[in-house]
């Protein structure tokens, strides 16, 4: 067998999602039964302080060569690193990941990819023109479980596929009128682009796009109409948007939705269902949620009634420390692109990734919702406090 | 215990849901635990033929009293009749309940409503101006389960409610592109203001209207925003049509949804989940489909994980005959609201029916779906085709 491909990854930003990334990139392949690759951290930055960076590389156990930096000037310049994952909140995903193309890197840039489509548009440009790999972190596609399902529907098992409905609602009702965010916090300050919709209602448009428009034949593909209903908190984000994407041609429509006063879960413990139904003709796959990390699908036929037959995937664990996210598999997919010399995944092409910042665009704009210029703008700025931390 | 009220019906058309309804009204209401009110059947129309009226009120069982009629206006003249029960398609309400109105009779007539939005303002004008009881034929919204469902909004049980999803989904696809319906069936014929909106969507509105616009206060009603997208079958009528009605000021949305194509139950035993989910702050009320007769609901709260309240709503039957279909409840309001003066019910007031008419009609503005002006004339004609069945 040959060596495994190496992935030397550098992590701009140290916070929350930046520490499950990492520490999932440290974790062992072979528990996930990934041989072909693997993975290595070799830096990360802070905008803050390089201590700040030094202590997210020891919190996630980083190896001790790996590099600690100040900036994400230095981080992107680093030779050593190939590809940075961008973690920071999606209002700076435009800026940084420029910063990082510019730089000549490849990137990962975490979900939702951008702030508006033109956004979008520019980075992927940049990327083509430069020839780097570039991919929107959507993890959950990369899921043995997405890609069980989304074979299970190509295979036909359910018949034709009209419709999805997919929902990601967190139940955050604080009961006087507010939700359980404070007004600065990143879910609901316009500054950040916060709100339900690119945080949490991606997902939801990741389940209808990815069992909808992603399964349409190349040369078919349809550019959904969209059209979506917003309820606005006091922030100006929104705290509930419901959409539904329409597919005339395809017949289909896929209906995303996302809250922060009630929740796909309310026990917490799934009593109230799938989060995700995916409607055929002759059946349906349903999907246990949270819709970003589904562990079961069910699968219900109209010829066997009754019956159900119920998929666990469980996510492989560190048998020592208990740790395992699912947020390799994107890592994985990653490293066998560059592998491989593709610079965009199949799993979720550059193009589809547009597309559904459109339709989450739109669905803002039709509900008025406004973020600054600061992080609305598609003309980089290396200079951008997104950039530098500066105020 | 004084005698009950009894009202007096006449039936106008004698179809599938003419049949039902008729032999819901000849069921002994003790069996429901009714003693207050009573329903006679006088007559019934057929606009073919009086044999045909005959044959119905033979095939229900009616009295050997009950008359038959070859026409929609001599049932109407019939001095015995205090109420016309219009179990025509919706086509044909308009014309048929103006007819009836205008003739001085109370009348009950079957959902949808109207075909269009100034349809039903000029039945209730009429209904108003002559003193008439008027009511559309929502029999869900009479259920015991339904009035259970808003007792329990109102009581607080799962919190604010902040989103209703609801789906009546038939499953009726063919497999060659089309779907189980002859072109010329009322299900898809655009000359009897066919479609999946009018005819199943209507009760995913119910859902949605009587958990949230329904259950807002007095004075603080809050007509919706309306969204839709449709898909359009090869005749012109809506093959699938979803709607969120958007309520900003409450903070609420509603997701109607309909298909003839998937199905809310694709192996007809309920495996697949709820049809209608109510969710709140604070937890969520599910009701298993069909969603016009639904016969279970289940309260899963967010402080008792992994419990679900589950109650059962039988509709009592017949002993001998095993007959019982649910649509006794809403007779039986149709006669208290006359016994008692009222001409229309607080179940579903007439200004509430016209705000579900409106959604529909702008659902279907919006996805191109146009009837011809025979059946969206709102101008009264007693000798349209509607009233005579004559070409």
């Amino acid at each position: 067998m040959a060596a495994p491909y190496t992935l030397r990854w550098g992590i701009l930003a140290t916070g929350w999602i930046a520490e499950v990334f990492t520490k999932d990139l440290l974790a062992d392949p072979a528990l996930r039964g990934v041989h072909d690759v693997r993975h290595e951290v070799v830096a990360a930055a802070s905008s803050s302080s390089k201590d700040r960076a030094a202590d997210f590389l020891a919190k996630v156990k980083a190896p001790s060569t790996a590099k600690a930096y100040g900036s994400y000037h230095e981080l992107v310049a680093d030779p050593d690193v190939d590809i940075i994952y961008v973690a920071t909140p999606h209002s700076h995903h435009f800026q940084n990941a420029m910063l990082a193309l510019e730089a000549g890197k490849h990137v990962l840039c975490e979900k939702a990819l951008t702030v508006t489509a033109a956004q979008a548009r520019k980075l992927i440009e940049t990327a083509r023109a430069k020839g780097l790999f570039f991919m929107e972190a959507v993890w959950t596609r990369y899921f043995p479980l997405s890609i069980q399902v989304r074979n299970l529907i190509k295979s036909g098992a359910i018949g034709t596929v009209y419709r999805t409905t997919a929902d990601l609602s967190l139940g955050n009702d604080a009961g006087d009128g507010k939700v359980k965010f404070d007004d600065a916090h990143r879910m609901v300050n316009p500054a950040l682009a916060g709100g339900a919709l690119l945080d949490l209602g991606i997902y939801s448009l990741t389940w209808v796009f990815q069992t909808l428009y992603h399964l349409q034949p190349e040369g078919e593909k349809e550019s959904p109409i969209t059209i979506a209903a917003v309820t606005k908190y006091h922030t100006g984000a929104d705290e509930a948007t419901s959409i539904i994407v329409n597919f005339p041609r395809h017949k289909s429509q896929g209906i995303a939705t996302t809250s922060l006063r009630v929740s796909t879960d309310p026990d917490g413990q799934n009593t109230a269902g799938p989060a995700i139904r995916i409607q055929g003709s002759e059946g349906e796959i349903q999907v246990m949620g949270p819709a970003y990390s589904p562990l079961q699908y069910r699968v219900i036929r109209r010829d066997s009634p009754g019956k159900v037959e119920v998929v666990d995937c469980p996510i492989p664990k560190d048998p020592i420390t208990g740790w395992g996210q699912g947020m390799f598999w994107e890592a994985d997919e990653c490293a066998r692109c560059l592998r491989d010399g593709r610079k965009e995944s199949e799993t979720l092409p550059w193009e589809e990734s547009v597309v559904i910042m459109e339709v989450m665009e739109q669905a803002l704009r039709q509900g008025g919702v406004e973020y600054p210029e600061l992080i609305t703008t598609d003309v980089y700025d290396p200079q951008s406090p997104l950039n530098t931390g500066k105020r």
